[in-house]
């Protein structure tokens, strides 16, 4: 018996008296929070809250403990693998209300802000500032989901992922504790790094309310170009090349011929419907002229054509733009389709060939399957196109995704670089790290002993949680 | 009555059966184990073991365990806070001959080494590959060791600390089960960061064996320079401005005129004896040329003297060598000497009114202090001088150092950047994270329920461990 799927009326009582319009039962709203990017079946919350400080969030978590039901925090709704489904029923603590951008310190080179803050939000503040916040997943997604699924994204391969440029964060556990994870000083050695504990945890060992995050000077000079080659693992192995060699380049970008057919007939544009790279390089202006030269060299040697340069930011606006809307466009190529995105990650030196394979298991699928992504860490992603409702293209998706995270494993990667584990990849998650899963149990069991933190996610906890 | 220090004979029989003469009760091995580079008093463990094997380390545990005995994992034995004193007796696992460099993979740039390997030691082996191993505490440390403090050094600036350079750990856990904490590949999305939450964890939640970390291309110029100051203030200010223009320096070191004192006394140089900056560069000649020229231009604006170059290797690397002898050269400045080293680390834009206010307060002490430090980070280093045995230097020490923790957390900095907690800063700890440290109690009771994983450091547990 599913005690949230039927909400205790003392509960949804004590909520709206903590919340009043910003706590509701309406189904459009649920339906909203029901769902995320992912193939996933919808799963709606039983009631979706807004707090609006770390307080409210952490009432509202006393509350719920009190009732035992589970709480599912929500950012932008952008995640891949699940995350936000209430699997198990509950109350969606829908973040986007906390909103604010707390402290900007330009000294410091920081910015603490509420979880709600969306990237483009703190970058359009710190605009005038010279600053920058580089961590950029595609999707406007909020600082707090961001910092939960450790995201990335383009600039990764020369600013980090989240997992880097988290400082500190403010959570509220399971227990209503409000716990400040660290200082705010670039580094420390203080004790177990709760930072990065949290930082990955998708929700399931308390509720991120703060985020303080490292910013950037915006590069003196910023360049970028697109450079088509006859075939993918040319293109990587130019991507490869580059990091070995040390040049500082601030994105690489692959994308397949089929990628580039969806970005010219979604954005109107022209590019060769070849396998591409997006690149682009920070620095001064004379360093960015210098990695561009290298890179070109490199590239050439590769059977790498012309790049075509983006020197002016609208031009560049307009290329990562683009990139972005690769998997919009993606989901064009089939009309009415959904999509699973694949998300394996693996040592550099094996990428060339585990694209090769992959390339070669697309040619064997039924439907279109693009494929683009992070080379310069190693990571990308496979949109496999299935139809909404038809068990046996999300079967054959399925399988398609279990050979290539089998085939990622076995190069010693990983099945996520940047997704998450979420519903999806529980599975692939005890193949990759074996026994050390059952050390992420013990460390839920400790915060979490009655399982009401996004529960059903990441690890799946058998021995807790009576309701479920 | 504490079993661990009247050895149980069984125990010592079980032990020497699995390592035979790498297992002694010998005083003299007890006693060299029993200390660091701390001001800590001794306390040698009640014997010493040399497992060469992951295996070996398991087998160990297991003996250990079923005995309830405490082991503290033993490095080089250069930690400062410490970390390595057999506080509650037990058995130290001497990992130095597990020295093993298990495998370099040039292309992808990172290496899996046998916790005992030192950062010279693999630096030395890779040597003819190009690539290097940046992170660079001083002491020539084991990586195991330096995992365990979250070590960092003169390179974190721009190379990052072991927090960032560490790819995977394999760590043997008090219950016996050997854990992979992570794949190879440059990041993932893999469910808990397990890989962070055992560097930094000082050896309290299980034994780290072998170590994976990142390597990079040895820059295509390096140049060193020094530079003195009429002030420490506007050394740091140096340092400050350089960092907050996005320049992209890789070493950036300020001593203060006690410590250069000291370093021409033990080395026979002539530097200024003025507070100094000591800066390198990494990139390409171009880069290099003019990551030099605007970083002189910024001294210059804060009164520095000229730089005086060290563009040859042999001039850096003695260079580098004076700044590392800087903790040595101190302890010579008082004859028969120990030492408190202090480690706070604030945010950069509080870093020259942390130095300026602590040099007041050196000012007024009755023995030296010389100041040094990672400036870049917003750490350094007061390397307090105490006579052995006299218990008024060491309050007067303490005293100093409790005021300059309470400082740095005034300025939302922490008590340390990179030694760790070990014995001495417990109470520091406490008074910087609060409530977050019951949450470190929390993983600590999870993973190690007998507390028997070098008990008594970084967290107290006063309900486990019925042999305390």
């Amino acid at each position: 018996m599913n005690q949230a799927r039927e909400p205790n009326t003392t509960l949804l009582e004590q909520l709206r008296g903590l919340l009043g319009e910003r706590f509701t039962t309406s189904s459009g709203v649920r339906e909203h929070h029901g769902k995320d990017e992912s193939y996933h079946p919808y799963a709606p919350p039983d009631a979706v809250a807004f707090p609006n400080s770390t307080d409210e969030v952490r009432e509202l978590v006393d509350i719920c403990r009190r009732h035992r039901t589970p709480m599912i925090p929500f950012g932008a709704g952008t995640s891949l693998e699940g995350h936000v489904l209430a699997v198990r029923g509950g109350v969606c603590v829908d973040l986007s209300q906390m909103n604010r951008i707390v402290q900007v310190r330009e000294a410091d080179l920081d910015a603490t802000v509420q979880a709600g803050v969306t990237r483009k939000q703190l970058n359009e503040h710190i605009r005038h500032s010279g600053l920058m916040f580089p961590i950029d997943p595609g999707a406007d997604a909020t600082l707090g989901g961001m910092a939960s699924t450790r995201a990335s994204g383009t600039n990764a391969v020369r600013y980090g992922t989240m997992r880097e440029n988290v400082l500190s964060l403010t959570v509220v556990m399971a227990d209503g504790r409000v716990i400040k994870t660290s200082r705010r000083s670039r580094k420390s050695a203080a004790g177990y790094d709760l930072t990065r504990l949290f930082v990955g945890a998708e929700g399931t060992l308390g509720i991120i309310t703060e985020v303080t995050v490292r910013l950037y000077a915006i590069p003196e000079a910023v360049s970028a170009a697109v450079c088509s080659f006859s075939d993918i693992g040319n293109a990587v192995s130019t991507v490869i090349q580059t990091l070995q060699s040390g040049i500082p380049i601030a994105r690489s970008e692959a994308l397949c011929a089929t990628t580039m057919r969806a970005l010219n007939a979604y954005n109107k544009t022209r590019y060769r419907e070849q396998p591409t790279l997006f690149l682009e390089f920070h620095g001064s202006h004379s360093s960015v002229e210098e990695q561009a030269r290298l890179v070109q060299e490199i590239a050439r040697e590769h059977g790498g054509m012309d790049f075509e340069w983006a020197t002016r930011a609208e031009d560049r606006t307009r290329l990562w733009n683009a990139r972005h809307q690769a998997y919009f466009a993606c989901l064009q190529l089939r009309s009415g389709t959904r999509s699973v995105s694949t998300d394996v990650c693996v040592p550099i030196s094996r990428l060339a060939e585990c694209i090769v394979e992959t390339s070669r298991d697309i040619g064997k699928a039924s439907m279109p399957i693009p494929l683009f992504g992070h080379v310069g860490d190693g990571n990308f992603h496979c949109v496999i196109l299935v139809r909404p409702g038809n068990e046996e293209d999300l079967a054959e998706a399925k399988t398609f995704n279990e050979r290539l995270v089998d085939r990622a494993l076995d190069m010693e990667g990983t099945c996520t670089g940047e997704h998450g584990i979420g519903l999806g990849k529980i599975g692939s998650l005890q193949k990759e790290l074996g026994e050390a899963v059952e050390l992420m149990r013990d460390i839920k069991r400790a915060f979490d002993p009655e399982n009401l933190m996004n529960p059903g996610k990441v690890v799946v906890m058998q021995d807790l949680g009576s309701w479920s």
